[in-house]
């Protein structure tokens, strides 16, 4: 494979885990939402920092499974409900 | 709240997420053992290495979202699919 090609994999790579990121955090942020929750109430429920839950709203932190679980059981959803859908790569 | 109520909610706190990530990691081997791949070829289409695939199976390493997305995509699966379900505590 190419520097160029495999340059531009790493790229395609990346985008898509920051995409999938980001729509986690507006998940969780819509959920947060309609359940008329601020950041606060929701750090507080979950036993997570503000900073973190703001942070990843806006797509600027991960999660881990451990977060993703408290963030659900904190806002009352299966842990699936606020994950992503993707777009399968072509084979 | 005493220091006992503090240490026991601990507890079932990480007891709750290190059943969550051993049911992950149990999914994750079911899924790719249908599709008979190996670990190593899991690792090889997820960009991961070997090693962080056992110790994900074995739910002795937590997953990121990016993880969950690359898994999710090497096994042609929705990320979704791959989160377990809970049994959600009583308010």
């Amino acid at each position: 494979m190419s520097v160029f090609l495999l340059s531009e994999l790493l790229d395609a790579c990346q985008g898509m885990s920051a995409k999938f990121i980001t729509q986690f955090g507006l998940k969780i942020k819509e959920v947060r939402e309609r359940l008329e929750l601020s950041q606060e109430d929701l750090a507080d429920l979950a036993g997570l920092h503000r900073t973190h839950i703001s942070l990843i709203e806006r797509g600027q932190r991960s999660a881990r499974l451990e977060t993703i679980e408290k963030l659900a059981v904190a806002l009352r959803v299966q842990p699936s409900e606020l994950i992503p859908q993707i777009v399968m790569p072509k084979k």
